[in-house]
């Protein structure tokens, strides 16, 4: 079986320049017309058009945890059926950035890998590396560590300067460390394009480097493919999610979705 | 409406003498009777049998999400009926460790406190205070921030010597400060005595500790009361999962898990 380094190039061969559309809904955002429909339906329409019309743009999708919450039980089930609806079509990431002891992070492999059928996993290091190296055990199942984030709260303790650099630095130098594993990957935002580079920079061409921050957060889409690309295919995905799926709050949700994905895609295409 | 700090006294107060008990399933243990009923329906018989024996001896409830993930969308439905069969008996507290940039915050504060119905959600403070605040506006429900992990690897981060000392020492300081909003509570495993008194005495008398990391992961209960407890009800909560949960594997595992709780709760009495 492939490595999820591997199924991430042959994915972004297929489609989307590295193009992540972050399918990552808001109970008070759906598109008009599907806002007086049962709970859960209104949903499922929304993220059947818009996984629709994105996928020939689209290298990954990844979903965000607390936006299904949000929607309560129905949101969880609709989560379940993205991962049915994509499976074999493109990997898909839960934006989830677990972190906890090891024994716990194995109950999330459990769940996000196994029941849930995700392909990949975002993962908070604060408890340490040995949980990362818990969740990281099967090469095909990809785990994208925070490196760092895409807010000013990411100065707090990201940036903490300790006696060997800011705290992040040496995330990043056990990272590369890790990249024969072929599946362990880093988040690092866009807003900040120094840290960026510094990411690739240190960890070498061939790890996978999840880009969110382009367009709501105000991170420069030409910026982040510029200092964040690698040796490769599959090695940036940049994520857009507000601007793709909030791109019409009309009849034509889907189409504008798919319009905005498609111009994301040919930029990155072209950069 | 009472503050986070005053119903987690009154909890106290009602029963438990601290005690925490976590719901914690695994898919490999449940008890041999339930084991070969529908999925589902055997995690909620479990539940609800731990439920009912452990009541009259816990203070609160503390669900860890990894747990019912692995159960599939059955545990999810199961989770959501934890909440509603514990409304307005015992605070109940989702173990998520949540950590991302305060919009993704907002949408889990919905999702955890509004669609699911818990008290409180232990959060990971590694993409900023700004992320804690967002979610920690709301003063009746609880945030417990994990400051020293209970496991070996917190000492990769959490401990990381800043020129302000290990790194989680700020963190401390900043939770102090925030004592008056009355629902930010600390999470500090009782695997190291030390860290915990340090904990204690840097919060001050007011602000709960959530200690886990008694019972399985080697944690003594009368050092982590000793050093943990802080000025009245409320301010410590000892939690013990798998110790209780899987006290029996047979016909008598809900007996047995209440004996186990009561006699926790005992010894917390008495210490």
């Amino acid at each position: 079986m492939p490595s999820f380094y591997r199924a991430l190039a042959r994915a972004e061969e297929r489609a989307g320049h590295g193009l992540c559309v972050g399918l990552d809904p808001d109970p008070d955002r759906l598109p008009r017309p599907l806002r007086g429909l049962p709970a859960g339906e209104g949903l499922r329409r929304f993220l059947e058009g818009i996984i629709q019309s994105t996928l020939p743009s689209a290298t990954a999708y990844k979903c965000q945890l607390a936006s299904y919450l949000a929607f309560g039980l129905e949101g969880l089930s609709t989560l379940r059926s993205v991962t049915e609806r994509l499976r074999s079509e493109r990997p898909v990431i839960l934006d989830l950035k677990a972190g906890d002891i090891p024994n716990t992070m194995s109950l999330y492999a459990r769940g996000v890998f196994g029941a849930f059928g995700f392909d990949a996993l975002t993962v908070n290091p604060f408890l340490g590396w040995e949980s990362v190296e818990e969740i990281a055990k099967d090469p095909e199942r990809g785990v994208f560590v925070v490196a760092h984030s895409s807010n000013p709260g990411s100065k707090d303790f990201q940036e903490a300067e300790t006696s060997r650099g800011p705290l992040w630095h040496g995330l990043l130098e056990r990272v590369r460390e890790e990249a024969d594993r072929e599946n362990v990957g880093l988040v690092v935002g866009a807003t900040d394009p120094s840290a960026l580079a510094l990411a690739r920079r240190t960890v070498g061409g061939t790890v996978p480097i999840l880009v969110p921050g382009v367009g709501a957060q105000g991170g420069d889409l030409e910026t982040a493919v510029r200092l964040g690309r690698g040796a490769g295919p599959g090695t940036l995905l940049v994520n857009s999610s507000r601007g793709i799926l909030f791109a019409s709050e009309g009849e034509d949700f889907a189409s504008a979705a798919g319009r905005v994905a498609e111009g994301l895609s040919r930029q990155l295409a072209g950069l």
